[in-house]
Order: C-alpha cells, then structure tokens, then sequence
C-alpha cells in the first residue's frame, strides 16, 4: 500500500487533521498516513505549491499527497487529482497548488474529482470541509487501490491546471545571476532563491570566491554587500552571512547560525528580486 | 488492530509525547498511533472535552482515545474508559474531559482503570505523569487486545461521569436562535456555537437571507450587525462577514480570510452569547 | 521492523522532516516512522542530547533514534551511531548530542558512518542537509535490517564521543542538596534540575516538608523562598509553588497551573544552580 501524505493550513491545535486522518483509516484500517506540514500560512497557495515540490520527489512512486489550502471552497473551482512526471498523485483543489510541480517536476495526466461517487456519504449537506469530505476520502481510496485513477473521474488537459504567475532566472549583463525568492527556510531564516544550480554555474565560482548580493523589492533596495560563495556554512564563523546551494539545487543566502531574513527585513514572492554577481 | 489516538495539552517540544509513544508500542509493537492534537490549551478540559466530539464520529468502531489534559493528577480523581454510543473507547481522568461526548454521543459503559494491574511497572513511584504510566499502557493494552474492556476494572454508572457545565441553545421570542460559543477555528479566527443545524432551521432561512448577529459577555455587547447567512465562504466577498453552517453540523461566524476573533475580541464559554435573528 | 523515530531543530513548517521521511520509506515501506521533536531550539545540542535521554528508555531494544541538530554540517565533525546499554541506536552527528546518553545510559559501541556506502545515492553535491542524505538514509537502512550495525562503518572508542561539559549534584554541608537547571518542561514553565532522588533522599524530606529553594546564576539570586515538598501538583493549592521528583527521577520546582519559569524569569545551563535545605 502506498504512502497517504497531507498538507494543509489547518494548525495541528484543534480536530480537524486528526478528522481528515479518521476518514482515510475508515476507508482503510491499513494506509500509512503521514503529514508534510500543517502549518503552511492560512490560503497561502503558493507555499502550499512550493513545498509539495520541495518533498515529492523525496517519496516512492505511487504514493498519493493531499493537499488542503482551499480559500474558493464552496466555489466552482475544481477539484482533481494530477499524476506527476516521477508518479505521484496530487489531491487538490484547482486553484495553483499545482503551480511549481507543473513547470518543475511535470504533469502527466489530470482528472476531475467526480464527487457524486467520490464524497463522504452523509456530507452532501457540508460545504466548508472539503479537505475531509472529498480529498481525504478520495486520497484514501487511491492509496489504497479501492478506485484506480481513471475513476477519480473524467479526463482533463494537464495544461489547464491552474498556474500562479512564476518568474525564470536568468544572467544578466553576462556576469550577474537574477532570480525571485521563492521562499524562506522558516525556522533558520535562510532565503531560498529560484537560481538553479545551472545558471550559477555560468558565473564561474569556486568555493571561497566572494560575491555581490543585492535584494530589492518593487524598487527598493535591501541588501547590498559582499559575502564568501561557500559549499557548507561550516566553512564560515559563526555570525558570518553567506551565498551557497541549498538542498533543493538552488542558490541561497544566509548568516551562520543566525537570521538572514529577520537581519535585513527579507519577504518573499515574485517582487523580490536577488542580484549576484562574481567579484574579480 | 484499532487505532490508539493520543490527546494531551503537552505541546510537541520535548519527549513527554514520545515517551507516551513508546509506551504504547512497547506493549505491542504493532499499533496504529496517530495523534489528534497536543495543543488543547494547558488545563483547559473543556476544549479537551470538545476536540474528542468534533473527532471521534470519524474514526471506526474500536478506535481508543487517550486524552491526558489532567490537572488533579496525583489527587484522589478517578481515571476511566468510557464505551461511547458509536463504540469508541476513550481512557481519561475523569475531570469533565468527557463532558461533551456524555452529551451528544452518549455513553454507554464507564469502567475505573484498575491501577494494581493497569499501570506500567516500575512506575509506582511516579506521581507526576499518568499519562504515561496508566493512560498510555491502559490504552496500549485495550487497543491491541491484550486486556478486554471488562479487564480495564470495575464497571462504573456512566451517569456519574463528571461533566462540566453546559448550556443548551434555544428559540427566543419565535425569531432568534440563542446559544454560547463553544469553541474556536483557532487558526482562521472563526466563532463556533453550540446553536446547532436544527435549531437553525427553524429561523426559515435561505441561503442569501441577512441575519443580525449579536454577541455579549457578561452584559458586555461585543458585536451588533447585520451579515449574510450562507452556505460557504467563496459566496462573499474576501473580508466579508459571515454566518454559515460548520462542519460539526453548527451555526458559526467568520470573515472571509480573516479573523473574526480577533477583529471583535471574541472569546469562549458559557458567558459568550450569540442571538442570530432574521431580517424580514 | 524496529520503529525509527526522528528529532530535529527543523520545525514542522516547512517541508525539511517530509524529506526525511521519504528518504526512510524509500529504503523500506514498511517502517514504522515516529517522531520525538522537531522543536528543538535551532543548533541546541544540549536540549538535543536530554530529550533523547528523556525518551529513549521508554522504547524498545533495537529502536533506532535519528537526531539531527547539525551547526557543523558540512565541516569534518564525524557522523557516528551509538549503540546504547539499553540496546538502543542513535543515528547522530558527533557534536555533543550523546552527552547525556554516555553519562546516564551508556554507551556500548560507536561506529562511524561510512559515507562511501551510507549516503542517499545521487547526494554527493549536497552539503548542506546530511539529515536526509545520511542520517535518516543509514538510520531507515539499520532499521530495517538492510545493514547491520557493523555495516555503518569503523568501530570507534565509546569514551571517544563528544560531551558538552555537565555538573555532578551534590549534598552540601549535610542539609542542602545543589545541582544545576538541566531543562524547562516547557509548556508547563516547570523547573528541572539535575538533583537526583537518591540524592534528595539525604535530606531525610518527607512530603508536606517544607524545603528553603534559593536558585542563583552567575552570582545573581532569582529566588530565594520556603515552598513544600510534595508528592504532586494536587497536594497544593492552585498558584502554589511546590517542590516535586518529576518523571525523570529528578528534583523539579513549579507552581500548579501557574509557570515558576516565567514568574522569576529562571533559565537552564550549567551556570544556573538551584540549592534546597530542609527547613527543620
């Protein structure tokens, strides 16, 4: 059997995991239900997208993610099921939880949640809990081979699943790196940039090199120095802020062992713009 | 095997959790544990009592509960396992932590743990921490079938289980619903009450129809206003106001991706009132 | 299948521990994955090294622990697993973290991960997250039996392993017992000290004594007060302070439903120190 995973903004402080956990057990006493994280920030659809790529490929073929950050419940946004490139299924409203596993990781097939046969029985009545009334207990029954995936219901075009806008890094002027922030490392407020390992390469650094970053957003500037391109933050003091390829093959900046974000005021998002260029 | 849910007000940061965890598994190292929530606020049995309501109708006939919010541990308290109506157990001091299950699910055995036999060895000493030394392995036996429900000790009247005081909710005046508000969707802000589907209907409300709301503490009005009463958030507008049905089948308010609680002070308990009437 | 069970400084917000996860099931489906904390204060060897010694005599022989607080990450501290006197393993890099366990349980082997072997095929760019690419890696394979525990890699000398510097209790002038402030049950605010109840036996307190606590750091008093020394929180009343052994066997201050902690702004460390006489 494989692997039930849920992500969610619901907080672990009150029932309702522990009810969507319960559906998918009465569907199958045998699933192995696990949680990526339930504390994406409430209808933050692009961490939810974020970390469902930062993970999957991380989990064996066949295993099916729910995925619960559902500002439109109620709506008629769609609900569906994606089958990725590397084979795992995504249970999700519609609404660019989708975003970076389609331009990273690849959509192969997609289908709608047909809910007539696919819902909780005794929930027609419930409009605000998806998450266990429909997702949970459709994930339940993928994961454990009591539907197959043609009978989530019908056919749809992988290329209509629903998009956030997303930005490519690129070089610029020849000897600059630019890309957005796509994230933070939350608890360690290291700044997660989308400049792959790839484009970083074209700027001809060697571990110890320094470099020059620049982050600014809409226009303002927040961070402008120099700072050692390094492999591990070991090979800086304690203290010292860094540049260097994060777990996710993209580059990042950090202070060892303390607070890049919080020490220089640093969000998140496609306005957030990161300059790094080689210094010769 | 049936599932063997833990309950506690510990917090997740240090080892009592998993202490309790690994009691339960080495009892029988094949158990289904799953957690429904370590967060209940510390002491507060009411909230304790509630989260078991809004989970338990989702998990299988079978299921044991450990719930440990215990602040009279080391007192003369007695510790039970309650058989609920839809034939779940659950282990607990009996404080009033079954208050709201005694009420709405019903009870149907009461037996008090026979700690002579139902306390893990070695731990006589040990008056702090019941949750692992007699709540955990009581549970731990009982799920995995190691002790039967009549070998958990003597049957109690369930009518004596302690519960906390409650209020019911009512029609006043023939066009006002009246109840007090229960509980918290703690991470949305939304505001629950014990006013529940049936009672609501006797308001002859559509979706659409406004209805004012008003809510007061002690005497004290903490909000006066007309809202719409519909059937999901994505009806109105994102920061509108709203009254709607919730998942556990009760009248409830929100603001569309904010807070009400926060945004008018909202609070808990049998002091909170809530009056909804109808506008004609 | 023994359990795996996993405790980091990673938080549960983003997608850090699913990672790991899905390294372990990968290298066996079967697992049975747990967690102790993922909230252990960032780069916190110290708390590290007493959760798992809070926990791990409540698991079973061959349970594999995986702790992952890594400032060094990337530098040439060695990745080591313990075997411990109660048969258990602890998959860890070799910082400090095995302080309590070496001094308290004790540690039979020590093996170092050879990383030629051990290491999450397709890894070998990444310096940054050994939490994933070797330890919940080497940690999934001991559990499950693909390797054995020779199969880790070199034997290394026990005596060998890091240790944070500890402080002995100790019973001054015949009527005081002295340690230090070894840990906050968190959530709680209680105090834990590292006075142990065979120590605490030398002063002759039976419950309902009175005990005079004077707790100081650095030369500074916090609290210098007469409390009684019970048997638990029950005996007294609500927001009274209390003397207690707590659920590690050590002498711990609180006050019931009220947290000692935060009322006189104690700390933890060696340098906090906590002296307790009889009051005759």
């Amino acid at each position: 059997m494989k692997p039930l995973i849920f992500q969610s903004d619901f907080g672990l402080a009150d029932g309702a995991v522990s009810a969507m956990h319960g559906v998918a057990f009465s569907v199958c006493p045998d699933l192995n239900i696990q949680d990526l994280t339930h504390e994406i920030p409430q209808y933050d659809i692009w961490e939810a997208s974020y970390r469902l790529t930062q993970t999957i490929r991380y989990w064996m073929e066949g295993t099916v993610f729910v995925s619960v950050v559902d500002p439109g419940v109620g709506s008629d946004r769609r609900s569906v099921v994606a089958k990725t490139m590397n084979g795992v299924y995504i249970v999700t409203p519609d609404n660019g939880t989708l975003t970076h596993i389609k331009q990273f990781v690849g959509i192969t097939e997609l289908r709608e949640i047909d809910e007539r046969v696919n819902r909780l029985p005794g929930t027609a009545e419930d409009y605000t809990f998806h998450g266990r009334d429909v997702y949970a207990y459709t994930g339940a029954r993928l994961a454990s081979g009591l539907i197959t995936f043609e009978e989530v219901g019908p056919s749809l075009d992988p290329q209509t699943a629903l998009e956030l806008p997303t930005y490519p890094c690129w070089i610029d002027g020849g000897d600059t790196a630019v890309g957005t922030i796509d994230v933070l490392d939350v608890r360690f407020g290291n700044v997660w940039t989308n400049i792959r390992r790839s484009v970083v390469r074209e700027l001809n650094l060697s571990y110890g090199d320094r470099v020059e970053v620049e982050i600014s957003c809409e226009g303002r500037l927040y961070y402008k120095h120099e700072l050692v391109y390094t492999r591990s933050f070991s090979q800086v003091s304690v203290g010292e802020p860094l540049a260097y390829i994060n777990s996710l093959d993209c580059l990042a900046v950090a202070i060892n062992q303390g607070s890049f974000a919080k020490a220089y005021n640093i969000g998140t998002g496609n306005n957030w713009l990161m300059r790094v260029r080689k210094i010769r």
